[in-house]
């Protein structure tokens, strides 16, 4: 019931998740609503897909807070207790990030010495995707726990992204040791003394020149650079658009270089994504973004699987533990 | 001396400055480096063009901290003392921004009641510039900095941008209230109970969309967010010119559209509005990009040449003392 676009572009994505792989999806929300998107039972049931009636939902707008772990006949708590009580094995979401987190913290809980989960996504970059993190779970964060962060995504990248032995930068305003707020600072000394491959500070640029295969901030400064990129970006479209309309030789050549931009589109937009992943709990949850249209949510659910059968989760607490029987 | 092609495009700057403004303009710095790039003496002071000759200056890339203060022949040092002792009355630089920062609050000092000055530039948007700051002067703040930064923010949207009843934003991660790390949400409180016709939080789109006319952050947010969107641009404007380049009909393309893609381009780039302005100062002190080509340089020199005949320091104070009046 969460997302821009719900329940119509969610429970399509799902579908055509459930049509290319063996995930059994569960679609949490109003009965009636979900089904004006799916073929007739007995199809949307071969393909492994059941619904869970709900009769409540949370809105986009709503404030996230404990009070909402009470709203127990929302879709998103419905959905999170199914994770917790071991009936489904992960949590997929185009929602209300605050209350997704919040109770998905709650219900779901945290994975043993876990401090704070982080929001987890891949950044588009001139190499390989960056897996960034906190993207917004924590807006206020202290130095340990961006080293977990680091930890997180360190796992992330060798499970996922298949990388040997991740290059880990500290998002900062400037390169030099010594720049930034007093949080990087003290984080930088933690990941210096750390076991990581920690290449110190980076900057914005640098993930998008594949400098990091993993880079840690804070979650309001993760935040921000994703939002800050998204308005610019969409600044930039809109006036290529505008400018590729102005006079019959712009439009022919906006045309005629159209083609040749798709694959840029895809890389900026988040469908391909799929969606961010919050680590650091006891199962996985994916948060797709507020717009997501049916491509993302079925990369979401895809995103979910990869992270199962790779078991992120269990990676994620053995290396946990061993650095900090190091540290 | 300062920025990445200098003094070469610093001195062709000034020049064409000079060439088009009445004002006297001191160039600090190597003299035999600066001459290289001025027609002979008697035609560079006809324009109004002194060189003041200085053995050192600041590198690019050396820490600041108080020690700089203690290089008393390097430019920029030499520069800011010329301002403290009148005999300047702005103070120009593509140099490096902490080292500017640092050696701008100690020689030229802060005005009177200003706990930190700020570093403010427009923004483009789909409307008017949006005033921005701090972008980078204050890594760390306290609620209170950013109470005064919105009433800098106010004064120069009313004396250099001329809006009458300026809408003043706070830049978060999401606009309902709450939202966000301890510092905004603190600030957010300040700045509601302040007479500045404050419009609550805003997310970067907002600034693009024009929904502001000042917006206001910490000086580690405000320059993530400047180097999240420099990047990402610079990653389309770098894959747009790929796509343009895949196949003769995209050539062709990109071609056909260039002519009408050179006001985005002009509005995307630093140079068309010179740099940003150390607002708080007992002088005006503007900081051009590093990257300052001789344009941008030019349009500094202009924006200073604007603050004084504003008079945009005896305002602020003026507005500032009234503001605490009120508080």
């Amino acid at each position: 019931m969460g997302g821009d676009d719900a329940p119509g572009e969610i429970v399509k994505g799902a579908f055509k998740a459930a049509k290319s792989s063996a995930a059994q999806i569960l679609l949490v929300g109003d009965e009636r609503a979900i089904k004006k998107h799916l073929p007739p039972p007995p199809l949307y049931k071969r393909r492994g897909i059941e619904i869970v009636h709900c009769d409540d939902y949370i809105r986009m707008d709503e404030s996230p807070g404990t009070s909402l772990r009470r709203r127990t006949s929302a879709s998103l708590v419905v959905a999170a207790r199914l994770v917790k009580d071991g009936k489904a094995q992960a949590l997929v979401s185009a929602g209300n990030t605050g209350a997704l987190h919040q109770i998905a913290l709650l219900e779901v809980g945290r994975l043993k010495g876990i401090r704070r989960p982080a929001l987890a996504a891949l950044l588009p970059s001139e190499g390989e995707p960056v897996v960034a993190l906190d993207l917004g779970a924590n807006a206020d964060c202290k130095p340990e726990y961006l080293l977990q962060f680091a930890h997180m995504g360190d796992t992330y990248s060798r499970e996922i992204m298949g990388i040997q032995n991740p290059r880990v930068g500290l998002l900062n305003i400037g390169t030099e040791v010594g720049k930034g707020n007093t949080l990087v600072n003290q984080a930088h000394d933690l990941l210096s003394e750390s076991n990581l491959n920690f290449v110190g500070n980076v900057e914005p640029l640098s993930i998008f020149q594949a400098e990091v295969d993993v880079v840690v901030c804070d979650g309001f400064v993760g935040n921000m650079m994703l939002k800050s990129a998204e308005a610019i970006s969409e600044f930039i479209l809109k006036r290529m658009k505008q400018a590729a309309s102005l006079n019959a030789r712009a439009k022919l050549g906006g045309l005629m270089l159209r083609p040749s931009l798709r694959s840029l589109k895809q890389d900026i937009s988040h469908s391909d994504h799929g969606g961010a992943i919050l680590l650091g709990l006891k199962g996985i949850v994916i948060k797709c973004h507020g717009r997501a249209d049916r491509e993302t949510v079925r990369n979401g659910i895809k995103a979910a699987e990869q992270a199962l059968e790779r078991d992120v989760l269990g990676r994620i607490s053995e290396n946990l533990n061993a650095s900090e029987v190091k540290a």
